[in-house]
């Protein structure tokens, strides 16, 4: 028995780019887990895991939060299923694409389309996202709206190094997609469930790649409400 | 026999990122090379290889150019030797590493440096080096050392990413020192052949990185003139 607690919007919505992370390690290692949708405003949903942030992963009897742990725990338990790393150092390079994502790409990617969130959110989770937000930011939704352009301009180089990589080969895993594919994947997926804001053009690798991605699984990444730009 | 031809300024100065990548890789799987020094006027020593960049590496009858590709001809050909990737997972993340290093850390820490690279020089490799890089900038290399205080500012959370890794874990490549580690040490053992600028505090767990590559190879990255900053 496996739930995946995710983090949800309204008419289901699923954006948080840290639980498609989680989802799609799953579906890379074969494995089902029921999807416990959480609003921003149900913390007490998943107290029992002593921490606030999703996702967070009950498999039997252990519970695991954190998107990176939960990788881990995956690729330990399930070590006849197909590798989410692949080794020591596989794993260890896809820790710097996690710190890379964390630190350079959802920073810059964030304010791009914050706006376009609290469409998507109950009116309780909109207030909170406005409040918690526009706090980190020290700017209203609205104001990082108006400066949409200049947000993406410099979305531009922080981008460079995942299409010159994508240029030179298809996966960012190398010879086949692997959890730092999901982790850069799950950047763009969150924008793609939110916003209609166009990131890249027609003939950028990137957008080869993530097509690719999408296809995945069945179509996992289409099966929830998403725009196509 | 194998020679590797590297980029080299007046009094045994070695300085150049890529070379570095090469040197290291060499040594990681304990192959011996005789370094030949060339200036950057000197290109015509190294023309045989029908480029114009170093490294260039003869082994045997063979010639590689590009660092990266001479990381690949070292890992295929020295199979029995000590892993640089360790597989083709490993090999598509330290792409990565490569294309994230080349577009993100080098362009940021280069403004930092660079005015401190010409008094290294022979004349005539200080005039070309003047020109090249004032072209490439659009500024002369005064202008870029007057500004040093606001580029290490911006060099900042370009090492955001490889911070946070290097809190988590003692080497970019997990388990132990491999060819992403030296990709990404290339860089910084660049800056400290040439310049005394402090590019980090006492306690930044990248700098007890750094000082475990250092002692590598019996301090191969000692062995050369350069600062302790």
């Amino acid at each position: 028995m496996r739930i995946l607690y995710e983090l949800a919007g309204r008419d289901g919505r699923r954006f948080s780019p840290f639980c498609w992370r989680s989802r799609l390690a799953l579906a890379h290692k074969g494995l089902d887990a029921t999807c416990e949708p959480c609003r921003f405003t149900e913390k007490d949903k998943f107290a029992f895991s002593g921490q606030e942030r999703l996702p967070v992963l009950m498999d039997g009897s252990k519970t695991i939060a954190d998107s990176w742990a939960i990788a881990c725990h995956l690729e330990d338990t399930y070590r006849d299923r197909p590798a989410l790393f692949g080794g020591p150092t596989s794993r260890g390079l896809s820790r710097f694409v996690n710190d890379w994502t964390d630190t350079q790409l959802l920073p810059a990617l964030s304010p791009c389309i914050i706006f376009d969130i609290p469409q998507w959110l109950d009116p309780e989770d909109e207030a909170y996202f406005r409040r918690t937000r526009e706090a980190r930011y020290g700017r209203t939704l609205e104001e990082m709206h108006a400066e949409r352009s200049s947000h993406l301009a410099k979305l531009a180089p922080v981008l460079a190094p995942l299409r010159r990589l994508l240029t030179d080969q298809r996966w960012i895993s190398g010879g086949g997609p692997a959890y730092s594919d999901y982790i850069v994947f799950g950047a763009f997926q969150w924008a793609r469930c939110v916003s209609d804001v166009r990131l890249l053009e027609d003939d950028d690798p990137i957008r080869f790649w993530l097509t690719r991605l999408v296809e995945r699984f069945d179509g996992l990444a289409d099966s929830v409400p998403h725009f196509d730009s």
